[in-house]
């Protein structure tokens, strides 16, 4: 029997299927994913994991009424599926079509959006504290999520009072975004080679009867040793083999039926199923563009490299000059290209898990016993460090710096993982000096600049392409704004005329070559680089008095460098007509490539142009 | 024996006391600390319940060269004392006095400074990544601390690597800020009645051997149970008595030579050796002001209450009058004088711990399941939220309402308790209203608006006090600045003139006083109340026109209500000469009473009249 996924419109069906009908269910959604996702893209890995145990809870548990809690929500695809959203998995990701994440919009099945990792148990705490859900909540998570702090404080808190309960399903692929670190990795390890285990499983095969699980619940810390959950009191049963549905079955309805909180420990394999996802060892395969089905060949751009790329070989070679510079990164080492620095300096490059505020206080320590501590980490997942920034770092000026890779307008994920307010997260805090390259060589006189500096400093990259055409030889340029003497002041690209651009980052090579392009109807438009957003060069800017000048920003409006720039305006009277163009604060962005939300923003660089083009034809 | 405590240079002396003098020692720094704080105000209860221990680990650890890191610090007097700094007590928490917190200015024995709670194990993770540091690393941190979730992060981070050792004295008072809750506090109280362990030591009096310390370890689980140190793999030891200070030596004796990381539970008595502090329930004497220590009398001001107590009361009235409210307050319920509705409601009123990360999501979840969240926070702590803030709640539109005490300018704590963040910290985020009163009745105006209205609100109020003679009667108020319908607009206090002052908050009715007073030599100076921060009133701001307009705030610049407002003036050409009246982004505040660091900074009420007198004479 095959299923017409397509055909799928609610979760009620599967409540009629038997084993053998459930695994064929399993099968065909598998490999509808890998269809869908080898044409879209999409986060890969996961999905493929989690099919048999997301069926199973649709198949024991009653969704909507029973609420289901995706963390980070990244590994839905088959709860999109069984809940009637087949037909748009071909928008996968893209413009009017289906989030890679669970969507209010999309259906009432999902009932808690994240996009940041490691909310999903304190989402479970508030919809107990409103008492007004008497049914089932049921939180999914992964190893890595949960080793964050807020999943900690949410355990430690549900239980607190009298009949709070939740069933936690820990899907443990040992591998969260990159490895899982730290002793609870370990243990989670430790579980999976436990001889006595497999032993015990073999004493005992197929589903323990009630009174053997009783038993078994008092065994637990003989067999496995106590863990973090029977430490704080929760029911743990586990690991469990994630792709057997009957056991699966047995466990949630087991579950369902307790009325204590429990962790259901379950065992999946990443990629299950698809070959090249099963044995990538680095997280490649988490989240994927398209690719070849057949030879598992992932399509590449010719002539470009990525902006993590050109970062990482700059990490690598601070790493090999200066012994004194540490890597500390948030379990996103595969998606900024450090694997080899990893590879290579091992101990001197820190993945520290999922842990954003560890990562931030760690490197603020580090700092004051002789490092100089590099953290990186994308710009949206910065915003879980800010009171450590704050507090711990900037307040005590800390030579930490911070790499935020996918600063900016980002593609693909929607509006949780957009890098558009680490400027005005950060532009009021004292001490912080924010930086963006236009190219890669700028980019490591940036980074020279920072390591030479004290005190925090921020050097922001977007989630682009580097041409390679684009990509300069350092040793090639003699231009007195390469020079690092001179990295505090803004580069005049185009020379200053009555109609001014002040921009940052790559979208000056777009500005550039607009403008020579002639593409300006033969106004002459100056362009500056802003590439010291904070503290500003305020004699550039006086050269700017009584002129025309957009701030062209992918971010936010307020606290943005407009911001601070029509301050010094309005505080020095310099009369200069600045104009924003960038994003308003009431924006949530939506769905879309990188150029189709700049498009629907107005915010790609020819729109600036067109726009002055326009007011000077009028 | 007695000491003069004044005369204690450096902790060298410790070593050669014995127990009795030891005990001398600390019944010493007792009367001390007592005697001074009850003229300084300060931290006491714990202060009082960590002597032993603080004089316990100078004894057995060469403090700087062993690194003491205190977890918030505000517990350090004893060590404070013993490092040489006791002259400086007379001047606690004052201009150019001592800190109430670490300080890395008053001592090299101060290695990390904090003051924001549960940093301090990451802090040590930072020290042992630094691999510059080959002395013990000792963490002093309260049991409610501990339960905030980086603290879980750097427990579960050291120990990845090998030759990672920590020693964690987790001070237990049952206390943390208030009471602290959840699944460990439940866990750490049943250690404290566990009579098998009072049976173990009645059998193994004094300190155990160290064979028998290796079986205790192996026996701990068997004793106590599991608990949530031993299942990360620490050493466990405790619960110990932490005012025993022999039994204090041998164990930090046994923990300096132990290779692995362990953590000693000592168990104190809060306030211990001062009976008003001991039998305090609520958190009363955690910080206290000025008091009679024969009688356990805190000094009160007359005739006026406090910005907590008039908001506390306005939150008892709608937990009244609408059933769908909860209150969450992550341990400030005594600060924000919040005792008496938790006693009256329940579990209407939530104290979730000092997890400010959890709150937000659990607020955010909560409002979607029909409840309407008010979180009591302190608008300091708030900075912890600012992930979850920004996706979990804002982005959704999340119905949470924020009452940030202690907003402004905050005295005797010094920088790292400083109100002046928040509004920059989310004027940019979507969906945001922001808003101030300036006296009770708008404070109970803009709750009632925060509550009919939807998406998330913050309220913020500042550490001050009411006149009572200032404080409103509601029923008397007949001002349609006082309808619910018009709180929107910006009631205009004093007519337009060609000089107004914009502000926000009490400060306003300061303003008020000081122009009907004639304090400025007949200059007549229009007074606007921007009670809603944000959205601006934009048909007040248009009325400006051509003014002079001073934007006086209590906050840092970049991201102020002035930000907002020249950004406003630049769209929209208003030509009004905005001036700012606040905190310049680089200023990290020194320590003082909030009239002292205003008077430092010029930004005292009277000093912005004075400067409008002087530019007008000039």
């Amino acid at each position: 029997m095959t299923f017409n996924i397509n055909d799928i419109k609610s979760p009620d069906f599967i409540k009629d299927l038997n084993i053998e009908q459930l695994n064929n269910l399993c099968a065909d959604i598998r490999s509808f994913i890998l269809e869908n996702v080898s044409k879209t893209g999409g986060h890969l890995s996961s999905n493929l994991g989690s099919v048999e145990a997301i069926v199973a809870m649709h198949y024991c548990f009653n969704s909507p009424h029973d609420k289901f809690i995706f963390d980070v929500s990244h590994q839905a695809y088959t709860h999109k599926i069984l809940t009637g959203r087949s037909k748009d998995f071909v928008n996968l990701r893209k413009k009017d079509g289906l989030s890679g994440f669970c969507s209010y919009e999309e259906s009432e099945h999902d009932i808690w959006e994240s996009g940041h990792s490691s909310t999903s148990i304190a989402a479970a705490a508030g919809i107990i504290e409103s008492g007004n859900v008497k049914d089932n909540i049921v939180v999914f998570i992964g190893d890595g999520s949960i080793q964050n702090g807020i999943c900690f404080e949410a355990m430690n808190y549900i239980g607190s009072e009298k009949n709070q309960k939740v069933i936690l399903i820990v899907n443990d692929n040992s591998m969260s975004i990159s490895k899982n670190v730290g002793r609870m990795a370990r243990r989670f390890s430790k579980f999976r080679i436990k001889k006595s285990y497999t032993n015990l499983k073999r004493i005992v095969p197929g589903f323990m009867k009630k009174g053997l699980i009783r038993l078994q619940n008092s065994m637990r810390t003989f067999v496995y040793g106590s863990n973090i959950f029977s430490s704080l009191g929760y029911k743990y049963f586990g690991p469990i083999d994630g792709h057997n549905i009957s056991e699966l079955i047995q466990y949630f309805n087991y579950a369902k039926k307790s009325s204590d909180s429990l962790v259901i420990h379950i065992q999946t394999e990443k990629g299950h199923g698809y070959e090249p996802a099963i044995t990538d060892n680095f997280g490649v395969w988490h989240g994927v563009g398209p690719f070849n089905l057949e030879t598992g060949e992932i399509y590449r751009k010719d002539n470009v490299i990525s902006w993590s790329d050109c970062i990482s070989k700059i990490i690598e070679d601070k790493l090999e000059e200066n012994e004194d510079i540490k890597i500390i990164c948030p379990a996103t080492l595969t998606g900024s290209k450090l694997l080899e620095c990893k590879e290579k300096y091992k101990e001197r490059v820190i993945d520290c898990g999922i842990n954003e505020e560890l990562a931030c206080v760690l490197a603020s320590s580090m700092s004051r016993f002789g490092r100089i501590p590099i953290i990186s980490i994308y710009s949206t997942f910065f915003q879980r460090c800010y009171d450590y920034l704050n507090n711990d770092c900037a307040r005590q000026n800390n030579h930490v710096i911070f790499l935020l890779d996918r600063s900016g307008i980002i593609g693909g994920d929607g509006a949780t993982h957009q890098g558009i307010f680490d400027i005005a997260m950060t532009s009021h805090i004292p001490n912080i000096t924010i930086a963006m390259p236009k190219d890669n060589v700028e980019a490591r006189l940036l980074v020279d600049y920072a390591i030479k500096g004290d005190g925090p400093f921020i050097i922001r990259y977007p989630k682009e392409d580097i041409k390679l055409d684009e990509y300069l030889d350092e040793y090639l340029v003699d231009d007195k704004n390469y020079q690092i003497d001179n990295i505090a002041r803004w580069p005049i690209i185009k020379e200053i005329q009555d109609i001014n651009i002040i921009s940052y980052g790559p979208s000056l090579i777009k500005f550039k070559k607009l403008i020579e392009d002639n593409n300006c109807n033969k106004i002459n438009i100056g362009l500056i680089n802003a590439r010291i957003i904070k503290p500003i060069d305020f004699e550039t800017v006086q050269l700017l008095r009584n002129k025309k000048v957009y701030v062209y920003e992918e971010v936010v409006r307020n606290g943005s460098l407009y911001s601070m720039l029509i301050d010094l305006n309005n505080e020095y009277k310099l009369n200069i007509d600045f104009e924003f163009f960038g994003i308003n604060n009431e924006f949530v962005t939506s769905l879309g490539s990188k150029d189709e939300i700049k498009e629907e923003l107005g915010l790609r660089e020819i729109d600036l142009i067109t726009k002055i083009n326009n007011n000077n034809n009028n």
